[in-house]
């Protein structure tokens, strides 16, 4: 409890005046991310600066309230929700953007949505790939609290991968700006979800727009034929931009929605090769093509943009699809070793089915990432069995070689599988920086660690 | 001093045997960097396991003697150098060194020379881009340790992005392996100079090695012309895979000992493109030609490859044509905007005739990574002067918006200056994680951290 909650509300409303929400209704908002519940905060505040910010940092500190660093609460896995009592800190008011043409770089504040950076960066010819399905939503400052990933991350790579430069207030409410030199503590913040500094700006590096694209979807009877089809053009040196992978269960679902006459039962592969050649992009794909044909796949090639878009609808379809299954799904993330890719859909499978609940797997196949999820209606199915399940699909992972999580971070939902995932040294060494950055444990307290 | 150096020297012995050197004349050889000097270590041993190198970091804390990692010690900063009574650990003999095709991956320790992995990718169409000019000699570990970059780092990245997971031996004794997860601290090794850990195996990224490659050199009677061509090509669209610059005095040298027929007094560019399609790498190259044309540029295209390998030589011949002009010299490294780079090298220029010292430029423009060499003759030049030089040139990178190391690290050469390149608050944020992660600060004391 805190100590005089009245004096810290006051001095709240004096600093930030109509920009501190109180009413319960608006606060409760808060206690969620996109899949969790919390604690309703003791306020939500929206700072516009920087300045702001290193106030809050200094309010917490006198006052022994901690601060739980918000973006678009779009996260799966907790980050953003508060634990006991805090001020919830939503960065959505921080939106300024700058794009650099000549540099190729952009300068963002937390608040900007992933969206709004590629937008303002098209009029120069240019891109932010980061690009989680979430990405019109989904801010700079949450992207690099989970180091978001996306479809085109397989040849693109992560929210970190784009980070140049990142501006921050830490615990002891001091502002720092640095690049990625000795000593890489942006790098270190990145993913840290929020628990080791409060993000006010990033520089972030934009590419080229590449100038063509071709896509296809391939049908497998059987999830290792697919999984055998990438990785086979991959070694023939196949860099495909986006490789999406859909099990059964999740394609009928998409064609009892969509009606595009997939074939039931099977798997589904969806790809694009992309770049500046038009014959080395549509050779790329041809790679793809023949090793799925000689593994027994079916193929559809779209011959246009027109025909790609087509195809790309079945795996934006998969959401509003899961829904008309069961009202309410965990929506979980993994990733193993692509070899083990087929043993680990089969055994998720068969633990669904052990469990009596329904489970559809996804992801992005080109990096292992593998989104299963357990579709439930909360008013006939328990949910904690839901939760025994989720994590008993953890320990799959786990068992293979894999990792607690592909892109949408520990949280507060993975936190007690640190201890499974990481050895007590490490994880000794991760204390050791969080207690060194954040001594009074004043920044997102319950989350990543153990 | 040490308590017992006695003891310490028996127990090196008994657990390493002929692995540990003694011999003065063994010890002195690691006194030195490339270019710094420093005391003689106590010892030098040559690990061959992880669990020696724990045995070693339980030894320094139990006798309180730090520990100064090295790779090949052709660092240029001073990391690798000894600062005090200390046990200098060679990796040169973890030289284990696996390729997967499959994933595109190595798994190196850290004693593997850099060159080695590229060569043992090639079989499988693979090659690993870091490409530090010392390539032969220098370690993966040295390597991770300066987070080195090269010629193609414009294109591809540093040594840091091809970091996928890093196992290291820490302060307390503890062996971790971690991917790039969340508390990213494999990241936060990267650059740290030895100070944070000893890493003892890593696994990085390969390429698939590109199909072609053209090249072009372009000579300027003004750097001013040169940066633009390259500033304009680069907007574009070309994104040259080595993009390398001389200046005039560079290239009168170069020309004075190979007899290239290069007019005087101009400043050259090197550029070279790549990638699978042929016409495209022409093309992308055409781009420069044509900016570098309309700048008053002259352009010497080459042909085929072995017009390219006469025109790189000018390139390589930098170091020898440099020794011929004075014996000695202290290579430089800072990095500014692309856009203040010919403002910076005219003030680095008059700087040198203001000092009466020589002084030569040259680097990775595509990165505003400049290398002013000072030249001189210790017998006729104070190396107390020329040290003053090397200070001004990296304020003047300050100045510029630049920062203090392109990609040769701190080390203890340049660690006096962190506190003007770093604000406080910020060096307090280091200073706290170098704490937390070698309390009794036994890792390469005496480096980075000022
Ligand atoms: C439909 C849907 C699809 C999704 N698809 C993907 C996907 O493809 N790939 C993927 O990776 N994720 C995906 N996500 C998950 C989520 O969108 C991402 O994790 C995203 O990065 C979260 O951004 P946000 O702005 O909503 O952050 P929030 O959820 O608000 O916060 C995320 C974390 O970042 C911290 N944080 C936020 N702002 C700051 C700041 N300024 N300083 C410090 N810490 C901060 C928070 O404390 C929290 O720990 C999806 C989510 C949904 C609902
Ligand atoms: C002719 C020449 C050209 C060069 N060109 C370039 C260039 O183009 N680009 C560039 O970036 N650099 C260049 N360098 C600098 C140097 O080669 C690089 O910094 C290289 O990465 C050093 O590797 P090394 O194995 O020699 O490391 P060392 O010099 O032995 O050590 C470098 C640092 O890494 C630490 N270290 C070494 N091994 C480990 C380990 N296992 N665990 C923890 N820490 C460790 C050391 O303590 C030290 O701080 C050049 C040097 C020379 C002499």
């Amino acid at each position: 409890m805190v100590a005089s909650p009245k004096a810290l509300l006051d001095e709240l409303k004096r600093l930030f005046g109509p920009r501190v929400l109180l009413a319960r209704p608006e606060k409760a908002v808060y206690r969620y991310d996109a899949i969790l519940v919390g604690e309703e905060p003791l306020a939500v505040v929206l700072p516009e600066t920087r300045e702001e910010v290193q106030a809050l940092v200094r309010l917490s500190r006198n006052f022994g309230v901690p601060l739980v660093p918000r973006g678009a609460g779009s996260g799966l896995s907790g980050g953003s929700v508060p634990l006991e009592e805090a001020i919830a800190v939503a960065f959505t008011r921080m939106t300024r953007l700058e794009v650099d043409p000549r540099t190729q770089t952009a300068w963002a504040e937390p608040g900007v949505t992933t969206a709004r950076i590629s937008e303002a960066a098209r009029p120069f010819g240019l891109f932010y790939p980061p690009d989680p399905a979430s990405y019109r939503t989904s801010t700079l400052g949450g992207n690099l609290g989970e180091n978001a990933g996306g479809p085109l991350c397989f040849k693109y790579g992560v929210t970190g991968d784009y980070l140049l430069e990142l501006e921050w207030v830490d615990a002891f409410g001091e502002v720092h700006r640095l690049d990625r030199k000795a000593y890489d503590l942006p790098g270190l913040l990145v993913g840290s979800e929020g628990t080791l500094g409060l993000i006010t700006g990033a520089r972030v590096r934009l590419l080229p727009f590449p100038k063509h694209r071709a896509t296809l979807m391939a049908l497998f009877p059987q999830v290792e034929a697919l999984a055998e089809a990438v990785s086979r053009a991959i070694a023939l040196g196949a860099v495909p931009a986006r490789l999406e992978f859909l099990d059964a269960s999740c394609v009928d679902a998409v064609e009892d929605y969509l009606h595009m006459g997939l074939p039931r039962g099977h798997a589904l592969l969806l790809a694009e090769t992309d770049g500046d050649d038009p014959e080395l992009v549509q050779e790329e794909l041809a790679l793809l093509e023949e090793t799925a044909l000689a593994l027994g796949g079916k193929v559809r090639r779209a011959r246009d943009e027109g025909e790609a878009e087509a195809l790309w609808r079945a795996r934006r379809a998969v959401s509003p699809a899961l829904g008309r299954i069961r009202p309410k799904r965990v929506n979980e993330d993994i990733a193993v070793p692509r070899s083990a890719l087929p043993q680990v859909v089969r055994e998720i499978e068969a633990l669904g089915k052990a469990f009596g609940l329904v489970v559809v797997q996804f992801g992005h196949i080109g990096d292992g990432n593998l989104h299963p999820n357990i579709l439930f209606d909360p008013r006939r199915e328990s949910e904690e069995k839901v939760w025994e399940l989720a994590h008993e699909i953890v320990r799959v992972a786990l068992r293979h070689g894999g990792v607690l999580s592909g892109e949408h971070g520990i949280g507060f939902m993975k936190r007690k599988f640190m201890g499974e995932a990481v050895d007590p040294e490490t994880l000794g060494a991760l204390e050791a920086v969080k207690e060194a950055l954040d001594p009074w444990g004043l920044l997102n307290p319950g989350k990543v660690l153990p």
